[in-house]
């Protein structure tokens, strides 16, 4: 059954072509489309459109729906095109004459497009979850090995004195700016593109401002051709935003497979979350961590794949639209896969307490060295000349001993200060407003 | 010069490689190289590294030089490495001993760090504002031709009334989104990330929070591993933002480019601002938005480029991390130009006022007719299929009178209400406190 | 089942997460690993490994589970990692013993490299095919369409004249070109990896050429380094070569989808292989296109998606480049859809055969005009000149006769000549000698 | 001057924003543009356009323009628009009349489109004559380091044992499938678009064989749509085929750096070949491998530029397509550096000959031990367990012997059929008809 079909079949090899995988992504927006029509419906009941006895079956049958979605017990038949004709068939067959009425003053785009940005608002709201439950594991190991000193690389030559309490603290902070970026694809999404319809209004006297507060919405897509020009340019900005917390999660992930490797030797995980090899028996393969990276690189190439295919697509709806939920929305899982994976994984890392004690970290504290002379008078380029030409002849005295005072430093992480910063970006989402809105329309 | 060279002297053959463009690129980290050691130096007077006497020579040379920059009196010499190097060498030879004093407590890393973020910092607060004028021009376009009507397209296929007070109005709005990535790069670039020497902090009891207030940062990159982990990372998240600018741009550019075709004909420029052809004397090219749309695409790739040479590199600095500036700096002017002249072009736009005239035009009031049947109570599939089949009979009669009257619709463009939107995000920047930071610093 | 498996049980969380998709994955690898087993087993066999009445049994029941695999009887069970361990679960179910000796001298990774290796040939040769049919087609229609004229465009302006002969044989001999891509990525593939185990071969008395000859590949992988190497780098070059015919569809697509639009016209496609709107009932949208295009941009995103994923891994196999697999392999089907859906829809294509009468196309002619008098002797910038002024003055008479008889132009398109190309590229791949080899090892 | 200026003033702002950084690039094709000119020219003569004495005095001058621009005398005047006006004024200027009938039959577009495959050629052909000096080097480095044993990694875990034989060998044979790449290149460079004029050929009787055959293309661009078509794509093909050896430089460079850093140790190179830091004395780093791993990652992302920049544009020149020279021509020097310094960095590397002493790489030989079980009759799957346990319990006694045999191990490198293989790609371009042609052109 396809709603836009007239007295013409459409040649099945055509239909599977452009239904393609949709039904299987639809199932994502199932819950987003009854949210939509539940604000739709009192919308169109509330400019006369819909009559009250209509508007209480079909918000009964929907909150029904709704369950059933929850409860895992919703499909889109093989004979249904979407999410959309299904819950609308559905309404129907359930509540006959009343079901039909409301698609009045919406178009497929619109509902489309409020579908989308409901469901990635809540994928946003669980992704920041997940990263603060890994951002807290974090900041608990750097204050839990913040006594611990590995060696610091730059250019991967030894270079410095470094700590686990820098290294897990690096990536906590890495994830407050990453936030930023959620937040932005947040911001962009918690617009309200309801009543554009296909993209040029509708002669209906729509109140969108309504859907705006029941769907707890911030505002709206104001201008109807922009909010259709927010479909696809809304997913691009969304995966930069995950693709930001990818990107840490990848270097992180490397890191992790440098440090486990023997030559490095810094941390460990236990036997049975490591992988073996089918040949070399002595194998403990970091494959969690690998698959992290490939993972997390994987979604970074999102935002560019998002680009080539609406590049140059002149302003209206184009179908192509439709093919950007085939990478973006298992990335939702993918990279909450990750997140807690991750976790869980850090729960049960091991750190090697004596790194330092082998001769070849002694260059380490050259700088140490030099800063030391520094306080003592001499002027920083002849200090730095007399450590080098002790190196190259070999005669090097390392002093060991770490005093770094500064805020962010070996000795004052400043962790506290990092977790402050996280609350503030976190609590600026306003996550409060959108549930207790959705929690209203579910009532 | 090369102030890390000891006794030994590096091939010419490897220097030339290894130095590439960057005395070229570093120009533009002039201005902000002093700004940093500005602030800098107070605060190694502060800790007491170094006398009274010393700072108030070296600030007063420093402010010589400043001004030096903005007088483009200011050149890298052939001799000398980079941006740093130079500014450091000056003043040395002009005040002597202190200018040598300077490098205490600071590597040449976060000094780049520093650097970069004041530099990204004004480019964004440069962007904002041209954004803004081009904003301006769209709302005032918008509302000087919000009556007149032209052909919306899905599918590019004709489908709606439209009107050139949606389509300027449309991209405008595009802006205010776009804005909030340009304010998630702010809110990155943002912090300070001065006193984390070469990625693992230093011995010496440096003041971050103070360098912090000279310099108007909002926050510190406490972390000193993760203000390392920052270079390439600002940058990434810098180029989504500008992405997102240019993305928009891209896409109106696109829009042009058809409506200024003959077969739709819907606006035009004056001869002398489009481009003419070698050999067929009747064309007027629009090759400024052609060139508009190649250079916003070529931007758009920027992210995906940082994100290749980033990936995979493990934390800590590597000298990949210098390339960056290669793509990255020559954008902002790309962008600016293409943001300019955008804005000039648009002031001569002209548009035509009949276009819906045409016959071929009359199939996009059929929703109109759809709708109108639907207010009189025929039931919405109904209607559909009644004027789908007058369609096809040939007998469809258009009422050409559009009459939308909700948000964002030809008839309530809401232009105000993105107005506001605007503002919003530009005063959440916070400019102004940055401007009275770095003029106290100056003054 | 996982052989690696010591007495160490893997967390079934850290298992859901690593296996991931690959047994979805791996039953498209399924053909190819049984013939990688028919080829080693022999070897095996020929240096002593296996003894004769062993290699019966295995190369027997081998030969089962291959047409298994050919009449959809094969399927990866739950318990088992992936299609490897399935096919040697079932030969030592069947055969006993004797199966557990065919992992002798062959590594997990080698296993895979060849695998994949056979599989991509097997998936260039189905779209040499495919891409043959659609070069076919294409063909056709521009000697079936030669005379009919339409406009060419420059800068999306009218230019000069151009025919439906031009423009499908244009698309036609593009597929030439990307034909060598493909063929690129064969020469790539054709090459055989089986031997070298882990990456760095085995003490084993491998005869690498005789599985190199059982196989039909062209040559070998020597290094084994290099062979491991090959993972990760096969697959970018082969999404290269996809890419090339991709970007070819994408860009036919977009022509198609500006051809059908009202405003050009030139093109028709029958009602059933078009698609309605839910909200606009005249709409015959060109949605089969759209998703060509679509579809075709995401595979020009896919050398950059496997470019992201490997770059600045070092040398030897890391997990990563099993994931390698999740968007490469749906794509071969994807591009095999569009090609087929293509030629499929150019069967049912209508050109209209007089566009050229509407007088808004009356400047194509102005080249010719100029052409005339340059054949006069006027020289040509005085001539062109002269037309200009025409033009301005609204004096320009068209003389709509076009005569261009060179190579390649309207009046003489050479299509033979591009047919000639094609076969040539096409022959040059040696598809029957692969053909033949398998032939045996099956026999 | 602009040649298509008729009466009207370009606004400078819009000149200057449209030329852009044309001139600069322009510079890269005066050659070939020069070489362009004299075929087309003797073409002209032999279809009567142009006279004996015109052709004459054009020739000589062409050929003197020719050794202008060889000598470095040739620059293009701020005045002048691109290289193509620039050669057609000298020769104006100092043939008078016959200067301005060059252009006859010929269109900016085909003249830029016949420039850029002859530039592409030249590029190609010095980009492969680097490469082979670096295969060399590599294979002399494989043979003189043959016996001296590394460990071989996987998941980046000591796995098995491998040789720098084997290290330096396999980038060389990474190089044999590279060329494949930048042999698709040359095979879609070498063909003749000159004719095809704006994209819709000419009503002047051309003799495009003619031209063919004085440059030396292999075939035509026969189509005359498909040749303007070639324009981009040409350019992305060509971007990735020198991905491709970027991609192999940049994995060795990433091996370099990780070698070279203290934990591995395996190779060094002189102090004067790396460079020190301003802050710590002791640093060697390898920042000539880290720049070729930056320029080589940034190459590989090319072709997604190229690929950003051209999608979803439909058939037809855009003056898009003008932009790619910008990061695209700079890109042949720059990997033509890389590819050199790589190659001077190798004639000084030296490496570790006993790094398998330490005791940590005695699991390295446990596949041996496992294999050794095997060839005295053990089960495999036995024999991996038995060792496994004899790691468990810290019972394992490696045999520190290596004893592979077969084609591509350690014993048996295969170097000389590595370089047949090489040889056989290279000899294939067939460099020396176009060396013939283009010599005889200029004679």
């Amino acid at each position: 059954m396809k709603i836009w079909q007239k007295d013409i079949n459409v040649d099945t090899f055509v239909e599977t072509f452009t239904v393609g995988n949709d039904r299987a992504m639809d199932m994502q927006l199932a819950a987003a489309d009854v949210l939509g029509s539940l604000a739709h419906t009192k919308m169109l009941n509330s400019i006369g459109l819909l009559p009250d006895e209509d508007l209480n079956l079909v918000q009964q049958e929907l909150k029904n729906i709704y369950k059933e979605i929850e409860a895992k017990q919703f499909a889109i038949e093989d004979t249904v095109e979407d999410v959309h004709s299904q819950v609308e068939m559905l309404l129907t067959q359930r509540v006959g004459e009343a079901g039909k009425k409301i698609h009045s003053g919406r178009s497929r785009n619109d509902q489309v497009l409020v579908d989308l940005k409901l469901y990635f608002r809540s994928e946003i709201q669980h992704l920041v979850a997940q990263v603060e439950a890994l951002f807290n594991q974090l900041i608990a190991l750097s204050e839990q090995h913040k006594s611990v000193l590995i060696p610091g690389y730059t250019h991967l030559q030894i270079a410095m004195p470094s700590s686990f309490g820098l290294w897990f603290g690096a990536y906590a902070e890495s994830l407050v700016d990453d936030l930023e970026l959620l937040k932005a694809a947040w911001k962009v999404c918690n617009k309200n593109p309801l009543g554009s319809a296909a993209g040029y209004g509708s002669s209906f006297p729509l109140n969108r401002r309504m859907t705006t507060t029941l769907l707890g919405f911030d505002d709206l897509n104001y201008n109807v051709v922009y909010a259709q020009m927010g479909r696809g340019k809304t997913e691009r900005i969304l995966a930069q935003g995950m693709s930001a917390v990818a990107a840490t999660l990848a270097k992180f992930a490397m890191d992790v497979c440098l440090f486990i490797n023997q030559n490095f030797g810094f941390i460990a995980f236990p036997a049975h979350l490591t992988t073996g090899s089918s040949i070399m028996p002595h194998k403990k393969n970091p494959d969690v961590f690998e698959l992290i990276r490939a993972r997390c690189n994987k979604i970074q190439a999102l935002p560019n794949e998002i680009a080539l295919m609406t590049t140059n697509l002149p302003s209206g709806y184009h179908r192509d639209l439709q093919l950007l939920k085939e990478n973006l929305f298992p990335s939702f899982q993918s990279l909450s896969d990750c997140l807690e994976i991750a976790t869980f994984m850090l729960d049960h890392i091991s750190v090697k307490d004596d790194v330092l004690n082998d001769p070849k970290y002694d260059y380490l504290f050259s700088v140490e060295v030099v800063n030391n002379e520094v306080l003592q008078g001499v002027p920083f380029r002849e200090a730095y000349r007399n450590i080098g030409l002790a190196i190259e002849s070999g005669t090097f005295q390392p002093s060991k001993e770490v005093q770094h005072t500064h805020e962010g430093s070996i000795g004052n992480l400043c962790n506290e200060q990092i977790v402050r910063m996280f609350n503030e970006v976190k609590d600026s989402f306003g996550f409060e407003k959108v549930d207790q809105a959705l929690a209203g329309l579910l009532r």
